[in-house]
């Protein structure tokens, strides 16, 4: 009886025959299910857009954070599992309160972004901070440290890569597709807003809304767009 | 031979090759067989309202608490292992308590929603707080702090959402439907109670009396009805 | 290979697609093998009552204890496991005892509830205290304190309910039937004595003597009828 | 495929869907294959017999104990397997011994007996003490306290009985069946002597010798026999 | 599918239904397949001799240590797995030792044999001392100790017994019926030399000489014979 | 049924009847999907050259760190995993920086290529340190110290060889012919850089680019190629 | 179902029912599958002779350490995997020098052989200093102490001896009856050096040079030759 590939991911940290790693794999896929998120960087700041799918009039569009503040000068925009993404964010945050109070200075994007794929990296070892399973979420890190605004990509595999402009999650085929031809060094801020929230509307099933998105930007200090300045975005379209 | 999805769950905390967490999903199924609870937050606080189940005559009605104070300002109504449900209130309420011990102010309802899901999120990880499975509760959470009023709705895998009306257990379906048509924002409190009782007369299959039913509210302070103030409720269907 | 539920209760406390937990259905099973117990509150106290099942002549009767103290002010019947029961109860013995000490007063009869089902909850979890199974007993918890009697009843699943009357084991169904019957609030304690006898006899395949009979009252200090007492309440049937 | 009861008992503290242990009920069987022990108490002490099946003739008799001293105050004969016995037996004079220390005065002989079933019940569980599997063995324990003598039976799920006459092992059946015909209260030591011997002597099968059989009393001391006694044992017969 | 009896062995340390453990049962076997060892006590002291099975020319005979001194008073002779049995032997001196030291006189013969076995018992249970595995070892402990000398033979289940004389190992079944014709407890020290060496010349394939026997006595302090005294032993053929 | 060696690597670390590792030798496979490195030993110093394989124009080519600095005479080149790169990298530098700190010397090359294969074997036992599969990554170290200029290569096993010159990844079977018609001991370092970048570009199925190849030389300090001087040596090419 | 042999050493440490245990056997294969090592003791010290395999012209032949010091006084050469082999070396050295440390005198040659072989010995354990799987090398440990010269052979399963001669490895066997024709004791170290590498030279497929074989002495003190040693020697066969 030969196994087939299917056998390998119950041991979550195995490699196959072919030297892959089906359970990180896996967790790719939860993103692939995930609601779409943009970042772009420009040389004034970064800009992260996310659809938000709100799936009942009844709930409150503010209490889905897909957008989250890390440290005052890093933000991050996420798509897969919430509930990963938050504890990944929490432990984010420790570690950069912990360096501001250790060396008197924000700890720098990358060192940031790295913490953050450390801890992704040791699932299933058991150990106290680790998970049993990969983190089932991708993130978008968008800081501004000395050396000016910068964009980081992260997968559940723990691997990180400074990018230009980047999508995640179910829409990202596209909007990756769309960010390389509408995508230039010298974008005005303003300019990079648009081009997120035009692509992601474009990947959406429904009508943007400030209700069903939400904007930030890390320029040079984290902030989430209002309802209001939402809405200036969307009527630049 | 290919293996079906059923074999990637006996590892709890385990990606699907389709990135999916079925022990999480699971624990959701075990909700779909809970009694039926509702929630509406209006300006003035949020209510509550649960279907008891009392499955014998002999059963005292007091004793099948599935409204439970968390701290003054914050209660919540479960769906679904009501053992499960104790453990994850038995924690908010040391969690509030310790912060108001420390900090010498109530927490906020998030916050405590938080400190729920982080307990809910680290099944299977074999550490002194976690369970060895999945939480098997959802919850509504009623609170009120320096932000007004608010309701949140947890799940098994840890995720939260504010809501202003949701109901959970095995009539959640058709009672959402019907809070989507009658719910808005400017409700009083005693019409929110109506609705709450009259959705939850639907769903039951049984005449609704003070035994078979329980109604709190957090307005601002958390208060379990006394029998003759549901029958007061019950009165004005 | 669709696998069968039978396949999901290897880990002791893991959910099925259903959402059900079979390990702790089929400890429920072991409690329909175990001997009957009846337990009725009334104004005056709780009485409870269980079949002792002396399997052979030469076993003491009095070393087959299915009423056991466990403070001055609580008892309990069992049903299922013997050996279980004994350590949930030395567990609450423990716990009662340390609440005398700390602070000075006995401790309610549903938080001594509750300290036994929060025990048999954590099954599973390899930690100090629990059972790496639910533990295979249920329990009739008899008490008084400041809210003057009660009647508490406990399944493996860690769940509890208060209840006016109520039956376990082997015989429970028929015996419940019979209590709804039977019981009402009014019931003096030497009328709940003849309804426990008198059902227990119909559910026991010999005939009822003080070697196979054991009966207890809370009213309000827990008293173990000696044979004497119990020959009393047979004459009375 | 429907999984047989077989698959259950890998999991070794685990129920099947009916409601067993199977484990332990395999444990059970090992006894079974044991040597026969008989034990009868009377209103003067406690007699202990057991065969001692001297497999070879080059085998040292006297090293051949399945009676044991665990204290002054007790003793135990066993049947199963030697090498768990003498675990548990060591473990109960460390206990006894403790007790004697920490409060001047033997351990009762009921406590001893639950001491003994608290460690056998602990199977599985991976802490120190404990084995990993059900211990193999089960015991006679005879003992002599403020309550005057008494007999007590163990199992390997950690239950125990009190009980005035019992055998155990291979030749168990037969030999419950002579006891039940021939026990009364009103024995003499002398007389429970002789009743032991002559249904050892029933169920083995070969010639009762000093060299094949062991006979203590617990009356109000432990002793064990020397060859000379039991020669005026047999002699009696 | 009913499972056979060789799934029951993976658990190394469970029950099969028949109440039998198969990993100490195949440790046993393993036991068959080792080298003949043979112990006989006389009234003067113990022999025990060694087939040493020297595989080639090239290795050095008296690293072929088969039989090893634990104390001065206490020797083994060992069949079975080598590595194994300097384990339990490294264990035995550093109990002997460490009595000594703690009580100024020697550890029992008896003493340290149950030591020995205690550790043996354990395997399984993943504590520091113990195996993962049952020993694949047999010894014969030969000493001399206040109560004269003695002989115990151990197995791998932890179990001992007191002997007059043992063959354990491949050809133990032939040896131990050569024995019983043969063994009188009067026999001399040197007659005893003489029945041993002349047994294992018949169970093994080649020529004895003192490069492939190894003797030994306690008698009272241990001795390993130089190969001029095993020379003469088989000089006396 | 006879399994095939595919089941042999659930176990991470355990031998199949042929004497291998599969784990290994199938983490050794994720090399082999790796991008390739190649690394010259020169009396001068090393140099060191990989693909980059920057996926997508939007991605920051700094960012994609395939040559990373350990110490200031110790550098790396890495094919395979980065996020697993990057911990054992980690490792070595908190390794040598400790023994500057210890012994106020630099660690020489070899102790710190030992350091990391360490780290390397000890995967799949569960302590602090290591991981609980192999690490998916190769390594040529190059470095600098008291006895001149020296290369290692490291593999998944924790096995490494001092080479002359060396490629690894996906062309290395193209790159190692190569590197052996081209190598002598006498090439300045200018001429190793030459031929380690026109062996790249063979195994490159893309035009050769500041943008997706690094080189770096030890010599006798790390020193990691600017844009410039990567283009000055493809114009050499 | 009847499992076959294959099932049984997914369980590194468990016996099969003939008493065997295959993941030693297993890993005794890994050794047949390494390069060739000799060892012959003489009067005047021990010689080691190794075949390097240096699989690529650009490998640095002295980095391919098949033999190594681990005391001034005790060397030994290696079969199997090599990272396995640095291990219990590593192991070795600090035995040797925490004995030399504490006594002021070396540690005997077998006593460094122990040292080793406990720790081959308790893989599968679990615990800080073992592997999970069995060590998969054979080592030729020489050494000269205050007994002589010595040589000893430890395999996979922990145990060891002590021979004139022997051969490891993939030539082990052909090597094996050449030392048994050509060995005594009389031999010079310079005849052992001749026989050891002649017999070198008949199980090697490529020609004999100072880059594929090694050669070390202990005579009394740990010596590796030189090339030009080495070379002498070749030019003599």
């Amino acid at each position: 009886m030969f196994l087939t590939r299917t056998e390998y991911d119950r041991g979550v940290n195995t490699f196959s025959p072919e030297g892959r790693l089906f359970q990180v794999e896996y967790a790719i896929e939860a993103i692939k299910l995930g609601s779409t998120a943009i970042g772009l960087k420009t040389k004034d700041g970064v800009v992260l857009a996310v659809e938000k799918r709100v799936t009942s009039p009844l709930l409150e569009p503010s209490s889905v954070e897909k957008i989250m503040e890390i440290d005052e000068h890093v933000g991050c925009a996420m798509s897969g599992l919430i509930a990963d993404a938050r504890t990944l964010v929490e432990h984010a945050r420790v570690e950069t309160q912990n360096h501001r109070f250790s060396y008197g200075e924000p700890m720098t994007v990358e060192s940031t972004t790295q913490a953050i794929c450390d801890l992704a990296l040791r699932f299933g070892e058991g150990d106290e901070e680790s998970m049993s399973r990969p983190f089932g979420v991708s993130l978008l890190i968008a800081g501004h440290d000395e050396n000016g605004p910068s964009l980081y990509y992260t997968d559940p595999s723990g691997t990180f890569w400074q990018c230009n402009a980047k999508a995640i999650g179910s829409g990202s085929e596209g909007a990756d597709s769309s960010l390389q031809e509408q995508y230039n060094k010298e974008l005005t801020l303003q300019e990079a807003e648009t081009i997120a929230l035009s692509i992601l509307k474009q990947v959406m099933e429904e009508k943007v809304t400030p209700n069903n998105v939400d904007i930030a930007k890390v320029a040079p200090s984290y902030h989430l767009y209002t309802p209001t300045e939402v809405e200036a975005v969307i009527a630049r379209l």
